[in-house]
């Protein structure tokens, strides 16, 4: 396939390395300096202490070209700066939406394209700009969202491998609620108290703090408290030497995703009733402002 | 006067250095070490770039004897195990608790002796066993709690220096709820986010959560929203530069007063009504569990 991978962040280097192998893509991003290097060096991908070359064409995002399948690797907050020329491409584009939070849902149905949301469960950082380590192999889970001819078979029989694979999941919503649930936990509270993930079941303080929010987050997006708990718990054993997304933003004095996040549940619910929600919202923001 | 100063921390040591000028003052300490090293070299005590150096009598807490007046300077968490000694003392000695929040206030009303508390205004960091920086020159203000011979006055006129002022307050209630409001918002809140006092009111997500802390405090103190945050930030501007003790606590690895402020409050209140305060709470303790 001719995929178009939008962002050069550490999943967008990821993607493009791995579906460099079997596809022609073309890595976009927003600056000049990164595309240079990038087109210049290719893409250095590290994993398991080896480090794998991947030249892949690359070019700006302004210079948007015409391709099968557009996998949107952006952060929440710079979907809005992207939909304009998203909003240009024609009925048969296949559009993958690969963000945390839900903030985009009421803004990409209105898109001419197929749309697909996914949710990816790699652990990967980006050391350089055209750097990434993969730290922790999960998988990317694609689900139709706006669709006419649903392809996401078609999508997940032509990208899964071994080493990247690929899953198909019916239920959009389902599928975005549980991994918003896990952000909305683990990310600004191993952020908080700059912890690695398996804190929040290791320290009996952020431990009692994670359940008051799966507690809130429950109650707003419709979950079972117990299972919400027992999949949170999971996850953070899983990744637990993982340093979250958002615990590396705030290191690197990067603007967050909490607006995606933990602002899309107060958006949702009534501030009242989810006060430890509101109050970590608060946190992240004053940890972005202390660090700018 | 006959004086002990019960403590060997920063506000101890600033104590005994100031009141060894006109008073015979043995100051009491837990540790053998710290004993020897004031016994033979004294208190060095920092101000202003000067160095004074104060030579005091110095004692193991255990080995208690008879004072005029007792200044008890420990931690809220250490009082527990000072009372049995002072529960010895005869119902002439004047004891003056100098501790942040409340939590003593039921325990110390059974003793024999006259019972004074106190709050205090200074700021001054101990920096080693021997020696304290007085950061921001302030008042020591004296109450009388339960006293069959209220002698505040008595104390204010021996005590009451220029560099080092006492001044009686009648209601001892309200003098410690004064302090408590602050030390339940600026303290947790500085210590959490790792910032100076003047973030409270510099940083708007900061200062949007001591708004909060204060509505939450206010309500269950009995105070005005409006009149208390207005003391909140006016303390939080006077002492803009200061590092207050719970973030000091914190950043030194020790215990913090969380309990005995906050803890306080969730004691007194409902958890449903004060969610910040609970929060905060749980991320004082989350900090002290992770810097072990």
């Amino acid at each position: 396939m001719n995929i178009a991978v939008i962002g050069g962040g550490s999943l967008g280097l990821l993607l493009s390395s791995y579906l460099t192998e079997n596809h022609k893509v073309t890595l976009y991003v927003r600056r000049a300096e990164q595309r240079d290097l990038i087109l210049t060096k290719g893409i250095s991908l590290k994993k398991n202490g080896t480090t794998k070359l991947a030249k892949v064409a690359c070019a700006l995002i302004d210079d948007l070209d015409e391709h099968d399948v557009y996998f949107i690797c952006v952060k929440q907050t710079h979907i809005d700066r992207l939909l304009p020329a998203l909003e240009r491409l024609p009925e048969t584009s296949k559009i993958v939406f690969l963000q945390n939070g839900m903030g985009h849902i009421n803004k990409i149905d209105r898109l001419r394209a197929e749309v697909y949301v996914g949710v990816v469960e790699h652990g990967a950082t980006r050391t350089s700009d055209r750097e990434v380590s993969h730290l922790g192999v999960g998988k990317i889970k694609i689900s139709p969202f706006k669709t006419t001819k649903d392809e996401t078979a078609l999508l997940e029989a032509n990208l899964d491998e071994r080493d990247f694979p690929v899953e198909t999941v019916d239920d959009w919503e389902a599928l975005l609620k549980a991994k918003l649930l896990i952000n909305a936990v683990i990310n600004p509270l191993t952020a908080l108290f700059d912890v690695h993930n398996g804190a929040i079941v290791e320290n009996a303080h952020i431990k009692h703090l994670a359940q008051k929010l799966t507690e809130e987050t429950s109650q707003v997006l419709g979950f079972h408290y117990d299972e919400a708990w027992q999949h949170v718990m999971l996850v953070a054993e899983n990744t637990k030497e993982n340093t979250s997304s958002m615990r590396a933003d705030i290191l690197n004095r990067r603007e967050t995703e909490i607006d995606a996040i933990s602002g899309y549940l107060l958006q949702q619910g009534n501030e009242r009733d989810i006060p430890y929600t509101s109050f970590i919202y608060e946190a992240i923001l004053a940890l972005e402002e202390r660090g700018k």
